[in-house]
């Protein structure tokens, strides 16, 4: 009789947007004439940008030709996607990536699901905390976390490192060593970041304590400040210790076109074998690569006509930002975020938890957001706003909230 | 310091495919003039049909425009797709599988691959042999199989099911009792099938050991004889004992396209545990759905245009198939398959090694064909050729090994 991976078993329920829902749900069935504004969840708003439409109708055509379609795809992606990669997200950066470190997928979620898969299975994994729940969740299915204790909302074998107000939001060295850290810069949910110097710490701490880092950089193209890297291989030997992956969901509005790709450096080894070597066998086995027009589609955000149609999409996101911890901070809000990320994080009004918020602003205003709670124990007490809605949405929003 | 998962050292090298690459770039070098044939891999070269490029640039459209863009797909897969499948793929064919057992994905390959995690690591895995690699080798990276015995190309801890033209290419059941069956019918690489009668058998074996089967009918489109099932569900008790990965790879040309769902049904239970909410949990934390114009083109692949489009598709590649088969025996070859599937499965003449034969043909008539001992032990002796060229290469191909 066949058994099942009891890990699985382990994990709690997903509650948080399920648990939205339903309170959206009977909130509207209360309340038929109340109008709804949603800066919940992450998704973006804005269409596809017209560079982006024209390379995937010329690269449908040419599925439709026997001499320039396209059959299974090379196992790391296409030359032409990985070589406009290089150019514009890491040699003009002064990264020394190279084509074939360049893993194209269908998408960041993926990727740092699946990466961990490469390593041992009692390598001890360190989080921020609130976290990208897919970081932990992956790793519970891979019995990498121990057990969960329902009071503390922790797993036993995980090293959380908290993020708050406390500490400027910026992770501190653990006590206990940890195996793989777990970063996302500029981050989500709290949508702050940490300065190039301070990652350069963390480099050194992980080349220094043989850890290794994976590092979720889906948020760079809305870093505004000069102090903030956009690769973590602008540290110095982030190669021997890091493992970037990417998004094209948040810098292109990809969110429903899948696609993403992940950095292994050659540099990077453990015991004499390569990674990149590890991470090449499991995309080949099982995976078969992201679809030829989406990957013309990916080449397309980095022409020149792509490249600042999707500077002015950010910027419409990042005016809404604006309008965001502005109007919050001027209705004597205390807010994180918004400057390099399209994400504002607010702290709780009258120390309430993030749940009671969550029923005010729903019931008073009419908007809905997300508990900070449901990113990790210590995004209780935070809220989260993001900036990907609509401006009208946005600044409707901001002054129900202001009128509360 | 950290540690990686050794199970991935245990994999011997893929030479298969760089092999017979290296080989055939030798013969090019030393005969420049020679023109080359390849029915080896299996994919496919006919362009994607009307109806569903019609489609692909309709989605494109609406991606392009506010009020239709749509970002992250529901995690199970968009409705209209799932609708087509159902009545198209099982309700036609009298199999109650419901809309919400149906999980949509970016392929079988991936599907095959991650199938597995859901179960114990250490659940018995049962393989015909020869077997598409997927398989076993997703298996031994999650620590399933065992060690390998380079000597006879085996693992431990795996039960083969031989297939040979001793028992008519049809799986016996194993002494040892497996907990997890794969079987792939119309079978990849042999080309030959079984009947719904025997697969019935199987459906009740496994029901009565308790084992679960990983159905993987990647190429039912192709079958011509009518007691053949295209489903495993056609089948009584199957949804107790069956999971099934459907691909449009081969059934509308989708290799570089990207598309394949599984069904996982409500009633497939392991003491108590629902697989169907197991697979739900895995698709919802390392997966984020296929691109929305990707499912618009499945949908188009079920219209009445697309339906007829395609049936014109398979039967030019089932002529190749013929050609193949008629040309082989006319030759005096002993020939398998291509009745019920794209592939032809040849005995090598003479007690020719699967190598040995390789290098005939390739030296002889110019021809690249796949030697059977890459898809195991089982396969040695054999050699397979694809359907999948063009008409022209598949006549002028049989005509060089006819004058062989």
């Amino acid at each position: 009789m066949y058994q099942l991976n009891e890990n699985y078993q382990k994990l709690p329920g997903s509650y948080l947007f399920s648990t939205i829902a339903k309170k959206v749900e009977a909130f509207t069935r209360a309340n038929p004439d109340k109008d709804i504004i949603r800066l919940g969840i992450g998704d973006v708003t804005q269409p596809i940008v017209p560079a982006v439409i024209e390379a995937l109708h010329q690269a449908v055509d040419e599925m439709a030709d026997a001499a320039s379609f396209r059959g299974y795809a090379p196992d790391l992606g296409y030359d032409f996607l990985r070589r406009a990669i290089v150019e514009n997200d890491y040699q003009k950066r002064g990264c020394s990536v190279s084509e074939d470190e360049i893993f194209i997928s269908d998408g960041a979620k993926s990727d740092s699901g699946n990466i961990q898969e490469i390593f041992a299975k009692d390598c001890k994994i360190a989080v921020t905390d609130p976290v990208y729940p897919v970081y932990i969740d992956s790793n519970v299915m891979a019995g990498r976390c121990g057990a969960y204790d329902s009071q503390t909302q922790t797993w036993s074998d995980v090293v959380y490192m908290p993020c708050t107000r406390e500490n400027d939001f910026v992770p501190e060295f653990p006590k206990q060593t940890p195996d793989i850290i777990y970063l996302c810069i500029p981050n989500n949910p709290t949508g702050t970041t940490i300065t190039k110097a301070q990652l350069q710490k963390w480099v050194d701490y992980a080349n220094e304590t043989g850890a290794v880092i994976i590092y979720d950089a889906a948020y760079e193209a809305y870093i505004t400040q000069s102090d903030v890297a956009h690769s973590i291989y602008e540290c110095d030997g982030a190669d021997t210790c890091a493992i970037e992956i990417r998004s094209f969901s948040k810098n292109a509005g990809f969110t429903g076109v899948r696609l993403g790709f992940t950095v292994v450096p050659k540099a990077l080894t453990c015991g004499g074998v390569s990674l990149h070597a590890m991470w090449a066998r499991r995309h080949g086995t099982k995976y078969n690569g992201a679809p030829y027009i989406i990957q013309r589609a990916g080449e397309a955000v980095y022409s020149e006509e792509g490249k600042s149609q999707l500077r002015e999409q950010i910027a419409y996101y990042m005016k809404n930002a604006k309008v965001i911890k502005e109007g919050l901070l001027a209705a004597g809000y205390e807010v994180y975020g918004g400057v390099n990320a399209p994400y504002i994080w607010l702290k709780t009004p009258a120390n309430k938890s993030s749940w009671e918020f969550f029923d005010d602003l729903l019931q008073t205003a009419g908007v809905v957001g997300t508990p900070g709670c449901g990113f990790g124990p210590s995004g209780e007490g935070y809220f989260r706003l993001t900036a990907f809605g609509s401006y009208e949405h946005t600044v409707a929003a901001i002054g129900r909230i202001q009128a509360m």
